[in-house]
């Protein structure tokens, strides 16, 4: 069951577990063919030439699917949606079709916005895993999130 | 004209200017469909009600274009391609339809790979600009990029 989390709701040390999800060929190269379209993302058949010896997701559709996973695989909604501030990534491993991964991660800072008080910056840290349990990337990422305005005289959880 | 470009040829100072590229409502809704499907990236309509009061831009998109301009709008062709390793990325100003963004990037460091010694890593620091000159986006990268052979005897350039 979902439920809607306000900045309010969050407290540092709050760990977010997704459900897995498996990575398809087609969704590699649906991805990839506008945003970053490099011929081992793309053409499975050029792709055995390249360093990677196959196929391979771009990081950046890695990268973007850790914030999708928190927001639909975690069973919570962020009121108002999550606004990217910031990212840092490191790229671990080559993520394939058929690997089926999933997310991990925490809140490891919050702060309220000076300038805009009805919204916070929470910073989540986090790994995404294949199901071999081996990191293919980590991803930490300062977001803007709404409070909640019934809360907003009193101060933030954590 | 396009030349390729191997680690050997790259220099730490070495700077590239994107050709300018206009960012669409249908390119914006077709890499968030997937990608990052929230209402303020795919929905134009329920997009005015929200923080920024129209559609924007992921995030992901812009940052996973910094490296198509790096490698289809500034006349070079990376060997082998262009694999990340890690990035630092900050969004600034929201992307909206109709903006027409530009990459200015350049190598601010160069080594070369302890266990492959056919490729290195380039770091390139860049900034993403409007058509009015205002950074949207930074984006700091740390690429592995092939090596010429013809070349490997000799030290990397820079």
């Amino acid at each position: 069951m979902s439920r809607i989390i306000y900045f309010d709701d969050l407290t540092v040390g709050q760990r977010f577990v997704s459900e897995p999800e498996v990575v398809t060929e087609e969704s590699i190269i649906r991805f990839a063919r506008d945003a970053d379209p490099q011929y081992f993302h793309i053409d499975p058949f050029t792709a055995t030439e390249s360093v990677f010896g196959g196929l391979i997701a771009s990081g950046w559709q890695t990268a973007a699917a850790t914030v999708r996973h928190l927001l639909e695989r975690c069973g919570v909604i962020f009121a108002g949606g999550v606004v990217g501030v910031d990212a840092t990534v490191s790229w671990k491993r080559p993520v394939r079709p058929g690997d089926r991964l999933h997310v991990e991660g925490e809140i490891t800072s919050l702060r309220l916005s000076a300038s805009r008080p009805e919204r916070g910056f929470a910073t989540f840290d986090s790994k995404t895993l294949d199901g071999a349990g081996r990191v293919v990337q980590t991803l930490q990422a300062t977001m803007m999130i709404n409070r909640d305005s019934s809360r907003r005289e009193s101060p933030p959880a954590g």
